[in-house]
C-alpha cells in the first residue's frame, strides 16, 4: 500500500478522533489499537461504533496493577471483543531479576526493564501488523509530545524492510475531553482514576498526583530527565534531540 | 471600629494574599483563621510568615477524615501553634441520631447535619470575633463563589448588635496557583491530596473525583443543586438568589 | 428490686449467651446493650429474637472509624431499631485539644482522652440505667477479663446511691464461637474484620494484627502496661489490683 | 545418590525445622528453597544461620501483589542472595488470554490457570534440581495436608528417570509457631500480613480472613471442593485420593 503519511498528517491535523480513526481502520487490515489499560480505552468505544470488527492489544508487563487487569477484562466483556496479550520472554525477565532483583529501575533507570518487559514484546508484535493506533497526546507531556502528529511514520519501530504506520487520533485533544467523553459515553474506565492516578503504566513506575500537578509527574519521578518517554513512543525523544520537531 | 469594607474590597481586589491577610491581622484583634485541613492550610503557612502570634480554629464535626485529624495536629506541631477545635453540642448530635440515625443526609439534605456540626459551631466561635480568614476561593464553585469579594460584611453570621467582617484572602487564586505555593513553600498538606481527593469536608460528604472532573462534583454529590453551598458560606448563596452578585 | 447477683451468676456461669441475655432483658426495664461497632453486634442479633423491644447505645466518641459509623446504622436498619448514640460534651473535647493537641495519648497515655470521650459519656448514661449489657469476653484479654463473671454489680460506676448490674452474656464464649455465629446467622459485621482488624475502638488507638497475634495488641500498643483495660471497664483492673480475682 | 527417604521420614520426624533444613542442605547440592513470598520466608532466616551460601527460587506467575514482590525484593538485600525468579512461558499466557481471558479461573476453576503460571514453570525449574524445600505445613490444609511428612519423594514432579525428594521442615510446625518465630527473629514478612492477609497466592486468587477464619478459606474460595490444593502439591491430592494417607 503507498500511503503519502505526511500529506495525511497534515489533511487529519484538524479533525475529529472519530475521522482519524476510521480512515486508519480503513486503509489498513492488519492495524490494531494498543491499549494500556488508562483513559485509551476510549479508543476501544470510538472503534466499537465504526465497526463490529478490530483488533486490540496489550502488553502485560507482569507488574500492570490489579485495577489495571480488571479494566482488560472489563473491556473484553463490555466490547465483547478478543484481549490480545503480548507477555515479556520468561528467560528475559528471568535474566533480569536474577542479576538486579525486581526493582532496579529505581537505581539505574527504568529503559533495561521497560526494553525487556514492554519495548521488546511490542516490536513482536508490531513485526506483524502494518499499523497500530495508540492514545498518545500532546498535552500529556509538553517536552515529548507536543508536536505528534496524527499519522506518522513509526522511526521506533519501522526497519528498512517493514514500515509501520503510527496513529494517534487523540493527538490534538486535552485531557478534559478525553474525560468528558468517557462520562457522556458511560466508557469503562480503570478504577484507579478515582484513588488520584491519572496516568497509569507498571505498578512500581506509576504514582498518584497532588491537585493540578502535571500527570508526567506520575512516571519514572525518581528519574532527572526532563524528556521522560515511554519506550512504546520513543521515536518522541529522536525527533526531540534532532531538534527537528520542538 | 470603622471600615469601609465596600472600599477595601476595591482597594485590595487586585492584591496579593499575603497583603490581605496583613491587612486583616493589622486590622482586627479578635480574629482568626478558620481551617478546614485542606489547601486552606497556606492561609496559615502565609500568616506564620507575617506575625508569630496569630489565631486559628477549626470546626471538628466528629466525622472528618482520620487524615484530616492528623493534619490538624501536624500544622500545630509544625507552626508552634494552638489548635482551637469546636465540637458540636452533645445533645444536638444525640438527638438527630437518634430521631434520623447517622447518614440521614444522604435522604433529605445535608443542611440538617451541617447546622448541627458545623454551622452552629462556627456561629458560637465567630461570637466571640470580630473578624474571620477563610480559604475560599471564587473558583471552587462556579455557581456560588464567582463573585466573591476579598473582604465582605459577613451577612449570614453577622447580627444587628455585632457586625462580623469575612477576609477571603484567596478569592482571586487558582487551584494551580494554591498548589504551586503548597509545593514551593513546601507546606504540610493532607494526605487524602495524594488518593484523588481535590475538595475535602466531612467524611461521608467527600469523595474524589475523576481526571478534570471539577472539585465542587467530590461535595455532597448526590444532591441536585447547582447552587451546593457549605454552611459556612451560606451568604453565598443569599447573594445569589438576589440576583445582585451573579 | 433485690436480686442476688453472686448468686445469679454462679447459677447462670455455665448458660448460654441467650439464656443470660434473656435473663438481663427480662429483670430490668431500664436496661440497655451497650454497643461498641465490633463483633458484640451479636448481643443485638441475639436480643432480636427474644423481644422486639429493646435498647441499645453506643458511645461516639467522635473519633471512630467510617467503616464504624457505617455499622452501627447498617445495624439500625437491618433490626429496625433506633440507634442511640451518646456524644462527648463539647467544652471538655475543646479544652483537652487546645492543650494537648488531637493525639495526646500516645504521648500521656489514653486514659486523659478515653475519659473524656468514652468514660464521661458513658457515666453520663448510666446514670440512666438500673443495668447494661456489655460484650466482654474472658478470652479478650488474659491479663484484665479471664475472671470477669456473666453478671456483676459494675464496681467502676455504681455509687452509694445507685447500683448498676452489669451482664456479660458472652463472658465464656470464645472469639471463635462469637465469629462462627455471626457467619452461621449472617449478622452484619464490621468491614474492618476483612482488613485484618479483630478488635475495634476508636480510630487513632486501634490497629490491624498479625496473623496469630491476639487482639490486645491491637489497642493502645504504644503503652507499655500488661493490663491495659478499656475505661468501659476499669472495674476489671480494680479486681485485679486486689490480688483477688486473678 | 542414594537416601532411605521413608527412613528419613520417620527419624526426622519430631525433629526442629532447622535440623530437618540442615539435613536437607547437607544431602543435596542441587536444591533450592522454594520461597512464595508468605510466612515461608523463615526458611530462609533458617537456611541463612545454617550455611552463607544456598539457593532459593520463587515462581513469579506475573500476577502477584505488589506488596508480595517488594518483599521478595526485600528479602534479597536483606540476606544477601540472589533471587530467583521463574516466569511463565509467554505464548502459553498469551494464548490463554486470547481465548478465555484474564479471569477464566473464576469460571472453570484455577487449575488451566495455574498449569500455565505455577506448575510449569515451577516443573520446568525441578528438572535442574535433585531436591527442593517448600514451607507446607500440616495445619495449612486440614483435608490435603494433614499428613505430609517432613520429608518425601516428591510423586507429582518425580520423573522414571529423575526423582526429586521434597523436604518440608515446617510440616509439623502451627501458624502460631510460625509467627512467634517471625517476630522474636525480626524476620521481614509480607505487609498484607498487617491488611488481614494469612495465605497468600496470586492476587486474583487470594483474600483476606475473618476472624477465626481457616486460612484455607483465603484461596480459590468460589470452588465448592473440600480438596483445594497449589499445583506446587498436587502429590497432597493424589495421596488422598488412594485413600492411604487419610
Amino acid at each position: 500500500m503507498q500511503l503519502d503519511i505526511t500529506h495525511l498528517a497534515l489533511e487529519y491535523e484538524n479533525k475529529d478522533p472519530q475521522e482519524i480513526l476510521k480512515l486508519a481502520l480503513d486503509k489498513f487490515d492488519r492495524i490494531s489499537i494498543s491499549f494500556s489499560g488508562a483513559e485509551d480505552v476510549i479508543l476501544i468505544d470510538m472503534a466499537s461504533k465504526i465497526k463490529a470488527d478490530f483488533n486490540v492489544f496489550s502488553i502485560d508487563t507482569g507488574r500492570l496493577h490489579p485495577e489495571t487487569y480488571q479494566l482488560l477484562d472489563q473491556v473484553r466483556e463490555h466490547y465483547g471483543i478478543p484481549l490480545e496479550i503480548v507477555f515479556p520472554e520468561s528467560s528475559e525477565v528471568e535474566t533480569l531479576v536474577k542479576e538486579k532483583g525486581l526493582f532496579s529501575f529505581y537505581r539505574d533507570g527504568h529503559q533495561e526493564c521497560c526494553g525487556i518487559r514492554k519495548v521488546r514484546p511490542l516490536r513482536r508484535k508490531l513485526a506483524t501488523l502494518d499499523a497500530w493506533i495508540t492514545g498518545q497526546r500532546k498535552d500529556q507531556s509538553p517536552s515529548t509530545r507536543a508536536t505528534i502528529p496524527v499519522v506518522q511514520i513509526d522511526a521506533g519501530f519501522s526497519t528498512s524492510n517493514h514500515k509501520i504506520v503510527k496513529f494517534n487520533p487523540l493527538a490534538n485533544w486535552s485531557s478534559a475531553q478525553v474525560w468528558q467523553y468517557i462520562v457522556v459515553n458511560k466508557v469503562p474506565y480503570n478504577t484507579l482514576h478515582t484513588k488520584g492516578f491519572i496516568s497509569i503504566g507498571c505498578e512500581p513506575c506509576t504514582r498518584t498526583v497532588l491537585p493540578n500537578q502535571h500527570e508526567r509527574e506520575a512516571r519514572w519521578w525518581w528519574e532527572e530527565a526532563v524528556d521522560k518517554e515511554c519506550g512504546f513512543h520513543k521515536a518522541n525523544l529522536v525527533r526531540n534531540e534532532s531538534g527537528v520537531a520542538r
